[in-house]
């Protein structure tokens, strides 16, 4: 965090107060910011360090342990920050690729900066904006951006970190599960087992991520029609709904997207996405068993 | 399908054409139309007569054979029928609730009426509109109604029918398997086998059930994504993508609502729903096998 406070003020305009305070919400990936305009009310240089600094928000903060402790190598050999790094990487090119063939950003270090911060505080759940940039910000990007930015909302950070959202391994182990499954259609017979950073994923493990997939799929789908019930809008609600399980912060449309705020939502709409807010925190399953019989006898 | 004919003929004003060609496609629960406005073109009967039977398509027509054989009783005995008539009858109940309770539609024979069309047409993945009918239709009746909508195109019908959509038994069984996930937290060392039908679900079958959610949501993902791409604005990209995977047909917004229709669509926008509407119907396994190497070797 000292660091990342250092680096706000060498490569930014930030005073030492404003850096010390964008520190704090970068690391944690939480987002807050002293402006409106958030990180877009800076010099660019700020962008920069906010990439970098989020980046290592949403990394399992073991790892930073083992670093210290000598094991240089702990990171890359890892396969949860293989597959967050991998995906960073494939995004990034992607939106870079589109905004300078579209034509949208055509400087390539403004694409590649705007693209990789666009990425980095949507995935990593700190839901910092950047508007004031002079290339806009990625409500103007386009319907495939605005699309892309739906579901990067949900992806999350590594698990270990401070970032919420559905989490690098869950998302690692499902498209393993959903592999082995295909590959048994083929061979009913055959023994497929999982494997996660070298250690096979038990079946009872394997179930509770597929749980929390259909649990979480379905906060979203009750929590947006909550907010539907409430007057709110499709988009808002759906998209309200989304950042707020995830923990990400904007959402999407004129009312709650980067640009705008949830001050205009009704009470009741607030009270509902407090609660979206806690459940996606506490990753759901907590409070769910709440509501089962068996969990209040003896 | 005869009998549905000739219900249309003695009910509502449509001729005799008219009559059979609806009740060809009211059946099938492939809900197209002779009129752009749909069954709205048709007197109020019309609705009634395809609110019964799109009920009927939406059945396990396995079930149908039973009743000819003199088993009367074999539809309510089914776990999946209960489930669906349950499911039917609390969606409709709310739909009505609301539209009264809102003042949307004052009447209550009215309100039933178009919460259980609204209601049928989309579960059962018919599609048929209503737009003409002088209650006006659901895409008017406030963003509660519109979010609803949105999941409703989800649901489908049950296994064994002609409806598209996720299927009533997989709703059933991912209940079920959450549910004992859930008791699983509690008694780390309970049993609780899942029934269907009084027969245990074998992990083997529960396993290709949350494949087939997981591949679902990617590739309501990934058309929607493709949609954008092609600068299909994100409610008419996401709920395209939605209505063309599960077969049901009108989408939300201005363009592709059940007021619309995707002529204005780019044509790659075209291909790529023609894509989704395939993979949908065939249940998406059957062709992503395709792409696992096993399946090419000897």
């Amino acid at each position: 965090t000292i660091l990342c406070a250092f680096d706000y003020l060498l490569f930014s305009n930030m005073n030492s107060f404003e850096a010390f305070v964008h520190a704090l919400t970068t690391l944690s990936t939480g987002g807050f910011s002293t402006s409106d305009a958030s990180i877009g009310y800076f010099s660019q240089g700020a962008q920069w360090v906010a990439i970098v600094f989020m980046f290592f928000g949403g990394l399992p903060f073991l790892l930073w342990v083992r670093i210290f402790q000598g094991k240089y190598m702990a990171f890359l050999k890892d396969s949860q920050v293989q597959f967050f790094i991998g995906l960073l990487a494939i995004l990034i090119s992607l939106i870079c690729f589109y905004l300078v063939i579209s034509g949208t950003i055509s400087n390539f270090f403004e694409a590649l900066r705007s693209a990789a911060f666009m990425v980095l505080t949507l995935v990593t759940t700190t839901g910092y904006g950047a508007t004031g940039g002079h290339a806009g910000y990625y409500t103007s990007w386009g319907p495939f951006i605005v699309t892309l930015a739906l579901f990067l909302t949900y992806v999350g950070g590594c698990t270990g970190s401070t970032a919420g959202g559905f989490k690098i391994f869950r998302i690692q182990i499902s498209f393993a599960f959903a592999y082995k499954q295909l590959r048994h259609m083929i061979r009913p017979h055959g023994v497929f087992p999982i494997h996660f950073n070298g250690k096979i994923v038990s079946d009872d493990a394997m179930a509770s991520i597929l749980l929390f997939s259909v649990a979480w799929i379905l906060t979203v789908a009750l929590t947006t029609l909550a907010l539907g019930f409430l007057g709110v809008d499709l988009v808002t609600a759906f998209t309200g709904a989304s950042t707020a399980i995830a923990n990400v912060g904007p959402g999407l449309g004129d009312i709650i997207g980067p640009d705008g705020n949830f001050s205009t939502l009704p009470d009741a709409a607030k009270w509902v996405l407090s609660l979206a807010m806690l459940l996606g925190r506490l990753e759901i399953m907590t409070l769910l068993v709440l509501f089962i019989p068996d969990f209040w006898k003896n």
